[in-house]
């Protein structure tokens, strides 16, 4: 089969034929219909410090994808809850099960966990194995829907945590897609207003068609003061920081609210000086720290939002490629200026 | 000043001439613009068991209201949070502070609760005197829906407690004005699903208006089996019992899912027979009863709701009446053909 | 091997000589040494209505127990979390990890349950074959105790569950072995008041023994009006109802404090009659119904109590019987004088 | 009356002689028997940057305390909660119950606090007037425990916030006053595991006695490798962070497991570089920063505690002196070797 293949230390990927993953006894087999591509597949692309510690090529990349079920092992099979020709998408972490997080609730979390496409072959192929009880079924949400669940979940699990959306008003502060999904998730939960911000005006819009309420350009504008006035000078009830960067950082512990909440998503690659007795003591703010999706409340609330249409993702997606075009692919999101970009792998 | 006073025990009430309310320091006076009128008047009214057991008159009737600021007690005038010319409404549950309810966040069970219109003189009057602690300003929403955020309150409450509304699938078992509430609320906050059930197709073409995705006429559907469909076999996660009446009860607990949850407001008059073993004990259902409204998450998140608009209660009210017309008020109540019924005191 | 087994509808079980089971790839082969007597293997032995509706004989019976892994299947093997000679017990619901409870956080409720003595093969035999997922290692709690770490399990869910222990009131009505476990769980976990009721008093003795602050005789005592006094009028924060029984609900309903918590876990076998409006509305009363244990937070906490010391079952168990001998530990249990009962396996 | 106060900007106060405070209708006029005196007092002293911002000088200095009830404004003594006599502490912070954080269950952020013995007259002295809704009575807590209830009341939200800490790993990092409060509060509380640091060998003593099942010398010990050790590779499901110093904040977050809690007292007065990334956002770490007591659920917790024995806060008093020697007070405290100091004052 085809798959997009880090082959050996350094920059790029190569489409390869390799053989059809075989599966274990709690394993179903999937033909992946559809991929999205992630800044992390950038990293890999790019080879950087995170990518070359922790990859061991070869391996297949990719780890948002949705696909058909073809095969199941024969546990998996006898359970009857999937059969093959279910359209699913399936959760990119395979955890232990054993570790503390796994038994607290924390499976996201976990202290063994291993995903796919990064430390096991990933969904940029023709087919993928992977655990039975790591598949959700699409029900009514449409493949190419179904194919960025996975980061969709992470907006879901950055909006949803924690505080009480109903009524509250959330500042989401960087608009990259996890950013853009976040608005429209923060809408669809009954958010009473929704302030999106980001540095480039063409990001800016897409949090607008996701629902935004305002919109701040950060280059022209006082962010804090912005968000200050719009919230009758409360301050946000919930931050989702996904700029992953310092200054992001004090604007959002300036722009939550006395008693607020941080989520913090974006993944910063420098430290961050942090005024913590009046940023945090002080204002007895919550800060956390957003990993991977909630295993698995994210998905039940993520199905329904998206099924109902309560939430549309499609505003983001601005770009598809067959999978052997994943150099461009790569290329609009180094260039930062595309939404989500979509994979057409056999689709 | 013109006020509706239950004068003496018996059935009804008279409009009456008295003396406008002395207020304490930190009081403020209220001139009344609208006021609601509430199931708990009818049973004043009529002077059933517990309204005879319970006040003493003469007594001014009347808890839901909203009006305008008149003047302030020099404490609460020192304050400056509230002026002379502020629309406003109140919480009625007027508490002691002390009590462990009120020293652990349920101050709307506060074990020495004195509630306006029926321990303490109440809104169907020109003035109001209230705690300066009690008041809430109306800022952008209208004084007609000011004067019914009481109910819409126990609405709030009763679909915001104890569980994550956004991506749920809630079921209203009762369509009075209250559960017609919190079928819109239900929706402001995010649910997947609303499902509401009554007897009186009146009622439900209302809850319809108020956002339900589905009604069913408890006279001729299967209800259970029917919100089992639309939740493709589970259940509902959340239903809100405002029926108060025993097949209500039994509904409520099957129709629930495993793990689920039933929020009683609705107040029975007679006991229910319940099998604890088969409806909570093995399907680990949590039953919460529901007095008043938080004091004062439930408030906040309402008058957010109301002021986005996310919530537009306007459907549910059907008649308005001067207050002199109190006893048609009474009549289209009592009536059952009713939703929400409006005085018109000084506005 | 030897296992103990109900051969085929009707009463008792007998002793038989069946094959060791087989293991799948993701399981691991116990070697049981002690395991628990329950009231559910009374009411299998008894085959009562509810165990004639569920059970398909011939089946071994035994779902609480330790033991030594023995061997394991070749991906559990693989895992490298479990190895031969780890002394475990294990959490005897396996679960699909598919439905909304499983899904949700909620797996004790998993709707397609298979409980290891009920439904499929159980503990009272040499050998037990376990999902790895399932089971725990016993680290340093000894294997008697580990044995009946599934009721203290039940304990620990019920006295743990939705508020907060420290500081916290608490009435156990109902002193039977998982009472009288709860009475030690809410002492270890900070509780500043236990108190615990029966009618019997042998039982009251244990609770005392456990730690309870004090002790009513049901029989002559008027149960609800000393929690009352002993909480300085307050009522109990959270009530464990662990009777099953009528009129143990209503003593339970009564004796919460308003805002307060009845957790249910006594499995009635007749229905209740409920006074909603006085009970649980007015006084804004949670219920929440007990099933099985939290996979796996209750399984956490428990261990790390039992390993400080913070809590000492002992004082529970009076009996102890070789399996063979299960008709005297079946006779101890329906007599009503026992605590808990522990057969000797392969010790 | 006699009242140790702040005359003008500068260092040091005065015993001085002003009137006896006012009371307004809704106060209690309370003769002060004991106080204690705290960090912020000797900033108040030293004349610091916070102070001289923050204080208006003349004010009587002071805010924890215990004392008798002499007089009642009339709603105070109409309300019949209070009365002369009654032994009494009270919480110091005075808020609006306007505001977001007052309305949403965050009083203790009031965004218009009023301190005593800061922004409004304290406890120093022979008298001082308090609002009746915050004392709380002392029932059997002795005098010189209540005019310390203040700080073990920082420490009781410290440990309790936001994590069940029965079965909990604690990690209380340093060990001033309210930290070996806190290890207190923890055993209560039912942690399985308290672990303390300090630089301090004297306050590790300290800490011991109030129950610390280990104790971690800072200069000679590697404290994270330890608390990994002590926890069995995990990390502590919660750190009390009570340095304010960057090194503590580095440990505190390394020494959290994955999925923790570091709630944070200690007020640095620098600010602290920090590794998002790591320390964070890949960790799931929750962050939250302690101000006060929670009004007042923190009080209810720690009158039982106290009530009980469950815990004994005189370890950790070691200076006692008359109201006239504050300067040796100050001394102690400053010097660093004291825990915590009470001023007799009318005792």
């Amino acid at each position: 089969m085809r798959a997009l293949v880090k082959p050996a230390p350094g920059v790029g990927m190569v489409v390869r034929d390799v053989p059809v993953p075989t599966i274990g006894s709690q394993d179903v087999l999937i033909r992946v219909l559809y991929a999205g591509v992630c800044g992390t597949d950038l990293h890999i692309w790019e080879w950087d410090r995170w990518a070359s510690n922790r990859l061991k090529p070869p391996v297949t990349i990719g780890h948002e994808f949705s696909g058909v079920i073809e095969k199941l092992g024969h546990e998996a099979e006898a359970e009857g809850l999937l059969k093959v020709g279910d359209l699913v998408t399936a959760e990119g972490h395979i955890i232990c099960g054993h570790c503390i997080p796994c038994r607290t609730g924390n499976g996201h979390l976990c202290m063994r966990t291993r995903i796919i496409g990064v430390d096991r072959d990933g969904a940029f192929a023709d087919y993928i194995a992977m655990p039975a009880s790591n598949v959700m079924k699409l029900d009514d949400v449409p493949p190419e829907i179904g194919a960025i669940m996975d980061p969709i979940g992470n907006a879901v699990h950055t909006v949803l945590e924690g505080h009480d959306v109903p009524g509250s008003n959330v500042f989401v502060l960087g608009c990259g897609p996890i950013g853009c999904f976040a608005v429209g998730v923060a809408r669809a939960a009954g958010a009473s207003l929704v302030i999106a911000s980001d540095l480039n005006p063409n990001r800016l819009e897409i949090a607008k068609a996701m629902g935004a309420h305002a919109t701040l350009d950060a280059r022209s504008e006082d962010v804090v003061a912005r968000v200050r006035e719009l919230t009758r000078g409360n301050g946000a009830d919930l931050v989702c920081e996904m700029s992953g960067h310092p200054v992001g950082h004090a604007q959002a512990f300036a722009a939550a609210r006395v008693g607020g909440r941080v989520n913090m998503l974006g993944t910063p690659s420098t430290t961050t000086e942090v005024d913590f007795a009046r940023d945090v003591i002080f204002k007895g703010l919550t800060l956390y720290g957003v990993t991977g999706r909630r295993m698995y409340h994210t998905w039940i609330a993520m199905k329904r939002f998206l099924r109902t249409g309560q939430l549309d993702p499609r505003p983001v997606v601005t770009h598809r490629f067959p999978m052997e075009r994943i150099e461009e692919a790569i290329g609009v999101i180094k260039d930062g200026q595309a939404g989500k970009v979509i994979l057409e792998v056999s689709a």
